[in-house]
């Protein structure tokens, strides 16, 4: 039962960015929360850089509704295919799961391409067969990062 | 199980797509099935603009016979990696849930490139643990569809 | 049960050849097992080229070692994503299944591209909720793999 929750959650993650859902991506992720998003180059390096982070969820909301007001800009579509979990740990309810993921971008002309690779590394409360986010680290292997990665990843 | 068997079927969508199986991607879909590919912009905008349609499965099999006979002209191999599928409902064994695509077409000097990205709403009707499609919506990303849209996505 | 053993074998393969653990990658498979990878083109011709080939756990661990002596020259992360399980047999505990991988790579400036697209053929022998690899063809859609493969798929 817990993977499909998991399975679920990740699913409905990449749908709710993908359908400009925003407002109800910000409701996957518990009140106490952490969002962060770094490159890979920095990480393996012991780099501080972070590219966006929200430790609490109303971070999150004032990110989105930041957004709203000056989405005009690039507009474009994300599309997210995200692999298989890989659980690492289960404890006290708390799942700690890695997923990589891919995510192509469809500008106003129809056109996709390749916009970010890399992982999710997660970690989830599960309770009542429903999944809640407590942390999403995104480590893109993709460094450059255009237009001020302006939706998350 | 249900879900086991939902995942399974499209599985074996992409693969039987993938494999040049298209009579045995046919035979995944119930007599009374529809089957149409739209573009994500056309369907945000309310446009009727349809791809490709399909309304039963003799379609479907007219479809695949007259691709059988003119496939020469673009030959080119499809893969279709899927993600997680996201379920929207369960009502009297039929489920409906969602799932994003990517499809990369490689050419015969083989070379991969991506070729459209999107998702999927399926409705399946599961018995016995195993699902049939009832209706496939491929919402199309990828706007640019060459080579009129000769195989199915 | 099997199907979760199955999903995290392919999870925890993506995830090591991606996180450069080559080492663990070499240690989900069985002491006596099969790794090959061919191109799609030469299968569908029956032609017998194969463009990496070891048929014990040895050769998979001498392979990882002198990749360990070179890998200097074409520095890069990979990333796999890889989609659903399409289970072929089961027979005496061991699952036969076929997975579309789409593979990614990255190079030191932080671009990524497309490397390769296909497929794998898998037999995983479960044991104990455990499932560890008897042998991996992968067929290879895109047939130009640079490098000398250096790495595996």
């Amino acid at each position: 039962m817990e993977r499909v929750a998991l399975s679920d959650l990740m699913a409905e993650y990449g749908m709710a960015l993908d359908e400009d859902r925003l407002e109800e991506w910000v409701e996957l992720f518990e009140e106490e929360c952490d969002y962060r998003v770094v490159t890979r180059e920095n990480t393996e390096q012991g780099l501080p850089n972070v590219l966006m982070w929200c430790d609490n969820k109303n971070m999150l909301r004032d990110r989105v509704e930041s957004y709203r007001q000056v989405n005009e800009y690039n507009p474009h579509y994300d599309r997210h295919v995200i692999g298989p979990l890989r659980l690492l740990a289960e404890k006290d309810s708390v799942a700690t799961f890695e997923a990589a993921y891919s995510l192509f971008q469809t500008d106003l002309e129809g056109n996709s391409r390749l916009f970010s690779v890399g992982r999710y590394r997660v970690e989830a409360r599960v309770a009542g067969g429903v999944a809640k986010l407590k942390s999403v680290l995104v480590v893109a292997d993709t460094g450059a990062i255009p237009s001020l990665l302006a939706t998350p990843i």
